[in-house]
């Protein structure tokens, strides 16, 4: 069996996330094996880098799965997307060794969060960007300033309790996060960057909803290393929706 | 009976573009009329600033109806839009004289088109930009350059048969175009910002085709000149997808 890394990207808005399930509910991880089924005419396991929740996108979504075949690895990804659909495209595959495993071998991953405030809900970014809330009567660079004051408290080790939803998987609380940046996009859009060694069930979200509250002036940028040890969800912001997530990178 | 300014916007990946039509197919008119008769009891016909093709977005697409009733004109956008779908919505309305018509007392158009060079299809991108063509050998500086040396030709009073997919219902194929110019958009994305006193059938989507065929190297910079002196379309460069086209903007 040859080990296969395929790289994808996706739009997650019609998908109820990547993990298949039980009830007939579409999912990413089950339109990428009924491709793999239809191009190799065997059944395959997918391993997906993380869950994803529904409506929430990927640039460079990583999976593995084992497969016999001669098609030349850095092939597949072209031979699989004749059996995707439009939303979901392979950029990418390698044969890697055996041992690689797109869960256990991630060093990091990179997460973008889009946001923007405005009185007016825009259809066009309605799939692909959070509203959050009436538009501020701060200048982009104070935005910019106060929000990146805030993403500081992120950085390090810590047991990020306070910035997990229930109902998760893990099993120690603690990661460490390598950088958190808001930056402008593009008008009235801007999106938070984050790396880190994994994160918790809604963590992100949750850390986007904490930094758009200190945006708005209602928590101050240094109670963020205090809701930090204080390790209660409650005291954190609220959790943002999904369409403005995108998985970016996940590096091995 | 009141004259009403109304601005939309919409994304038009559902639609088969503005006007409504006999059969049944779902039209952006249609819903905004639905509305209507929904919001104030009585049918009223909605003239749309333009015509749009299938899958064609506008950020402030402009249209007026006559109505009676009480609501202030200043109000009717937001009581309008809890019987809008998400992908409809109206961002400002006005009592305006009576005089007000949104095609004919139309100033100026400005229209953007959105593309991008990639050997990949992004999923992420494919209702909203145009992948044009494989990733160019040129740095986006060379790039503009090249682009924009085309776009000066298109500025002033011209004749564009050229530019103009049969099927139109103008009466004269004469045009001014005030502003055309390529710009760098985020990542890959570049788009074309053309201004002008109105468009012939297609004519942004030819037009662009034309700046990108420049672009690859296909069409020099100065031919344009000769493409609209000989007035025949297939001269010009292809019609780019409906899906890269926004309506930006409407002058009154």
């Amino acid at each position: 069996m040859r080990n296969i890394k395929l790289i994808l990207e996706f739009d997650g808005t019609n998908y109820h996330g990547w993990l298949r399930q039980n009830n007939a509910i579409p999912t990413v991880q089950l339109f990428v094996e009924l491709a793999l089924q239809k191009l190799f005419g065997v059944s395959a396991e997918v391993t997906g880098c993380s869950r994803t929740d529904a409506g929430v996108h990927a640039v460079n979504y990583t999976a593995n799965f084992k497969i016999t075949g001669t098609i030349p690895g850095e092939n597949i990804y072209k031979a699989i997307n004749q059996f995707l659909p439009n939303d979901i495209k392979a950029k990418k595959s390698e044969e890697v060794p055996d041992g690689f495993h797109a869960v256990y071998s991630v060093v990091n991953k990179t997460y973008r969060y889009y946001f923007y405030f405005d009185e007016f809900e825009s259809p066009l970014l309605r799939n692909y960007a959070w509203n959050a809330g009436r538009k501020l009567d701060i200048s982009n660079e104070a935005l910019l300033t106060v929000a990146n004051r805030a993403c500081r408290h992120f950085i390090g080790e810590h047991d990020f309790t306070a910035f997990k939803a229930s109902g998760g998987i893990a099993k120690t609380t603690v990661r460490t996060i390598y950088s958190a940046e808001v930056k402008h996009f593009s008008g009235k859009i801007f999106y938070l960057e984050i790396c880190g060694n994994g994160f918790l069930y809604n963590m992100v979200r949750i850390i986007t909803g904490t930094i758009v509250s200190v945006i708005e002036g209602k928590t101050k940028p240094d109670e963020i290393s205090e809701i930090i040890e204080q390790r209660k969800r409650k005291k954190a912001g609220m959790t943002a929706p999904p369409q403005g997530l995108y998985l970016f990178d996940v590096c091995y």
